[in-house]
């Protein structure tokens, strides 16, 4: 039996996490889904963020589906780091993936590019890196004062993440995997990412495999964005270049991601990427999409595949269906694609 | 009296370095260069990167006029830390300046933007963050390793920056500032950065000012990179948004770069921000147009601001003239340009 832990969160988050549990339940039946009420609104409320309770709870669950959390009006780090990040480093989620397809129906600010030519994931680590916390400030608010921010990387946290990477980009058509970090100029980690890459890569002699620095990686993700198929790479960087891989494919309102413990030793958490859009929440107008291809990726790491590809192939015919410019209802978005998806 | 220094590097560094030259001569008749042979070639034939007495030589000058350095079988980082880096350390050199403009005659990737409606420029900080060279190994090549880089960021090195920022802003039309940074992770770096942004901003009512996470400003330059004016921000986001600015724009082929010591305590240097580009070395066929640009930030630099404009004027000629795909010959281009700045 199937349990998952729903974050709705703030904002649109509510309203396109409904959709996505109508999805799940059209095409699995049975799964239990308990609500917890975290994010801005909570915050305000009582000046919790994340409660140990909580974790305690959320930790029984397979999985989480979270909407999106935040207001403008909570501090800077305050839901990141004290919820997301929390999250992702006490379940261990070191696999932070965010895939990139530009659907049919669908167009990119890329002139050049057409529908189906964009299909890769990029595999993040997600438990290291500049992510750690480990910084500080010395002499505040004085001319001598001086910030640090440190960026940890260890080889069993490397290792693992690009172990992960092959092994998907074995399952895939082009095979291929390129690691993005920028060894010429942070050369202690750079040194160690590039040697684990070697190693592993010995591991999947099937598997092409190329190197960039992030700088030139963000050009390419303009100009050829077709070349790649699986990326692999560290925790900022892959931030930074999961949404240059969003904005090329049309958009942070279709892109999905999950934080995956691979293992299942901890439940995995999927969200879409985009945030809570104060601007038009409670209106019905938000695109389900992106949150509906995280629970397809939510129901793909449980181990339902064909779940999922229904999942997904119901999100690619309501793309393929759109007429570009007009209206559309949340609500009447997630019926559909719970519909299709049901088969 | 002024004086150039000229590493002309590399590939095709040398071919575009000359014309660079041609340009400078044409419209400041009577600078004086002295060629410094850095680079790949020289590290190659005697494991030298860049003496100390070179170094000391370098800085007698005005600027430092460079090609570019490196090719594949050098290590990575050789010449970057022990070259580039050590002289924009070296010389204080703590604006690194990079135009973003879609030439008239040139095309964006993207297909809804017009030529003329992309014109920003990244103030990218040039002397700390992590590029300071923090960072180490411990257990290195065991399954214990643990490589660090810290990111070092000042209370002194980041106002200075912001402050040319700022004060670039003002001279322009739109006078508007957008920093960007990750305070919502890296809070400790970002509150400085944040805290010494709004100090500075306080000099200057003027400015209109805007705060961008870098995975939204990643995004936003390929989906409105109209909205810019001028960006602010960190060594390493630096590098990564300007290549995406580049990728924008046409190509790093047309982008110009400079690391500057406003001040002119020690010398600037300028530099295409395109490589060496072995593959097309030495058959006359590399664009010289970001040298050349790079050359007007050096004439501007150097208080020529009237000769700045006629080689920029020469080069938007130039481009508009141009007949897409058609091919080039690095020195006809040079000619033209030269003939066309001494006007
Ligand atoms: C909200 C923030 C902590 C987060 C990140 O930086 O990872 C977000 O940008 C993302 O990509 O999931
Ligand atoms: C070559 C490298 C050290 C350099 C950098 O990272 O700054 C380059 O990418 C640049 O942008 O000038």
């Amino acid at each position: 039996m199937t349990r998952i832990a729903v974050v709705a969160g703030d904002g649109i988050g509510t309203e396109v996490v409904a959709q996505a549990r109508k999805v799940i339940d059209a095409v699995l039946p049975g799964v239990t889904a308990t609500e917890y009420d975290l994010g801005a609104a909570r915050y305000h409320r009582t000046g919790e963020v994340l409660p140990d309770s909580v974790l305690a709870e959320l930790a029984e669950h397979d999985a989480i589906l979270l909407g999106a959390v935040g207001d403008p009006t909570v501090p800077p780090g305050v839901l990141e780091r004290g919820l997301l990040l929390k999250l992702r480093f006490a379940f261990d989620q070191y696999v932070n993936l965010r895939p990139a397809r530009l659907w049919p129906g669908t167009s990119s600010p890329l002139g050049q590019v057409k529908a189906g030519e964009i299909d890769f994931v990029v595999v993040r680590e997600g438990t290291e890196g500049l992510y750690a916390g480990a910084g500080g400030t010395l002499h505040r608010d004085t001319p001598a004062e001086v910030a640090t921010e440190e960026s940890l990387n260890t080889r069993h946290g490397v290792e693992r993440v690009i172990r992960d990477a092959f092994a998907r980009a074995e399952r895939r058509e082009r095979r291929k995997v390129t690691l993005v970090h920028k060894t010429n100029v942070l050369t202690h980690a750079g040194s160690l990412w590039s040697r684990a890459f070697d190693a592993v890569k010995a591991e999947f002699p099937d598997v092409e495999t190329e190197y960039q620095h992030v700088d030139a990686a963000a050009m390419f993700l303009v100009t050829q964005p077709q070349r790649y198929d699986v990326v692999v790479t560290d925790n900022l960087f892959g931030d930074i270049l999961t949404d240059i891989a969003a904005a090329v494919t049309g958009g942070i309102g279709l892109a999905a991601s999950g934080c995956i413990n691979p293992a299942r030793e901890f439940p995995s958490m999927f969200e879409p990427v985009h945030g809570s859009a104060p601007d038009i929440a409670g209106k019905g107008l938000a695109d389900p999409v992106a949150a509906v291809l995280s629970a397809s990726l939510l129901l793909d790491h449980l181990g339902h595949a064909d779940e999922a590809r229904r999942v997904s192939e119901a999100v690619a015919a309501e793309l393929a269906s759109r007429t570009p410019g007009a209206p559309l209802r949340t609500a009447e978005v997630g019926d559909r694609l719970a519909t299709a998806a049901a088969g």
